[in-house]
């Protein structure tokens, strides 16, 4: 019985994911660019020879979709594992907008491999981690980090690969938390719904590569505008899909619109400062860290909550003999 | 000298116009189809031969852009015109996102050739309205009127025609004024932005004629939820390329996502209720007039003031010799 503990970062999107080319290997129909954020982690540790299979999840062992997603996880690592105990744990809230999922699964996969004493190189590691949850793959790393679509049929050419560490560039990624409660459509229905129906999606398809590449030049420049324009086009392409969806789907919710005009408003007065939104209602804004409590001040009338993060490092792991 | 005095109601497009082909001639890229609406009207008195150029508007007599886009309307319709007095006032108010523009170039082209004695076909009156404000060319019909693209260079074939009248149908619209004061960004700005910057602009060019297609079928059947949904998938699909503009040009406000979300979770519920919004905040709800009352009471909440309206009648004008 070997225990082994692991520790990710969420990360976000700046070039967004959205659209699934293969459902079961969980491969994009698109490339996307994340910056991985700290301090909020998740520690995972996976203990690989239990008596049964358990999982618990920030303090309370759980059951139902949730652990059987997890569980399903484990056995795509090992298809002939043993009973495994799971307790992972978010030192961040959830409904932030920062999918646990990202971190989650790749702190899952980095522990439960290294207490199976599997050797796997890290970007075998990100590929499993894709399938656990998509956005996961990229938060093996710190800093930057692209996430190639890839052409193979059998994914193994979709996966994170850094572009620059978390001491590259000191941006910050400010999150105004505008509207609490469960997301109405979960984004894979969200994704089939607007491959399936908006006139839009295949604009936004043959535009996202070249986004990626903006971005990824950008980034080497450290050049914040050009980055913080084309986050910002990459997001109203990805939404202007959602909403021509049919029916629509309009994640967006009154803070979300209070949120992007100040944040407009204070770029009018010569603050770097963009805009990004996932598949829920909170605004997270891009800007260089000088800049961070500007942006956090504009924010705080139209959100229950704002936070500051920054870059964070890469996932880490420890493996213990009980 | 003659004066004549015409009224025009306000209009809403159904099937958005968005993009122009000539500046100049105030050709559309796009086809539109539009409700005209009552009771809101405008009242224009045009006296052919004054002492001079005079135009009051509201009850004040104004010098600056707006009369001077007035009388150069005049001009439009007579080169070698005399001194003219134009006395406009619409019964509605201003600021709730139905456009005076389109009323008011109704009303004054009416008045300005019936006052100079011209003998025009109301097709030659929709061509010579639509110069003055491109919208205006659809409020010289009562109930649905289609406005085609057009393929000439002249503009000839780009005009009004009536679809069904005020009669044909009993549906209303609900419009909710969510937030006042001026936009940002007018109108022929937007549109020469969204052209020249945003990747969905092709599509939305590519996607127009299909989208009045459906409407005008909808309209002759008299089918509530076809024309809503190809009402809102156009009006998304304008907004899409408005905010995937560079920058982004965002029209909505808090107030507006309340609206929309309102209407979504009424229609959950089972009415048949669909939104739409031009280039501004404001939204306006499309339904049959027996569920215009749920759809007051369920805008209330986010709105300054709510405001029912009905399909109006055509333009009219009686010539009087003072």
């Amino acid at each position: 019985m070997i225990s082994a503990t692991a520790f990710a970062h969420p990360n976000i999107a700046l070039v967004k994911y959205w659209g699934k080319r293969d459902l079961r290997l969980n491969l994009p129909s698109v490339s996307s660019l994340s910056l991985t954020l700290g301090p909020w982690r998740t520690q995972t540790r996976v203990t690989w020879g239990s008596y049964e299979d358990r999982v618990s999840l920030d303090g309370s062992w759980i059951e139902g979709s949730a652990a059987v997603k997890v569980l399903a996880h484990l056995d795509r690592i090992d298809p002939r594992r043993p009973p495994c105990t799971v307790v992972s744990d978010n030192d961040f809230p959830t409904g932030a907008g920062l999918a646990s999922s990202a971190s989650g699964f790749a702190a899952l996969t980095l522990a439960a491999c290294a207490a199976a004493q599997q050797d796997r190189s890290i970007d075998e590691l990100s590929i499993l981690a894709r399938q656990g949850s998509g956005s996961a793959c990229r938060s093996l790393w710190g800093g930057f980090v692209q996430w190639n679509r890839g052409q193979r049929p059998d994914g193994t050419d979709s996966h994170g690969a850094p572009i620059a560490d978390q001491d590259h560039w000191d941006v910050s990624m400010v999150v105004a938390v505008v509207h609490d409660g469960p997301k109405s459509v979960g984004s894979t229905e969200g994704m089939l719904r607007t491959a399936q129906t908006s006139p839009l999606y295949q604009t936004w398809l043959d535009t996202a590569e070249a986004n990626v590449h903006t971005a990824h030049e950008a980034v080497l420049k450290r050049d914040i505008q050009a980055l913080g324009e084309v986050m910002e086009s990459s997001t109203f392409k990805m939404h202007a899909t959602m909403h021509t969806a049919s029916p629509p789907l309009i994640y967006w919710q009154p803070g979300t619109v209070a949120a992007i005009q100040a944040v407009f408003e204070l770029r009018k007065r010569g603050v770097g400062a963009w805009v990004t939104m996932d598949a829920g209602p909170q605004v997270k804004v891009l800007c260089l860290s000088k800049d961070a409590d500007d942006v956090q001040r504009i924010l705080q009338p139209h959100a229950q909550r704002v936070e500051v993060l920054r870059a964070g490092g890469p996932a880490t792991v420890r493996v213990h003999a009980d």
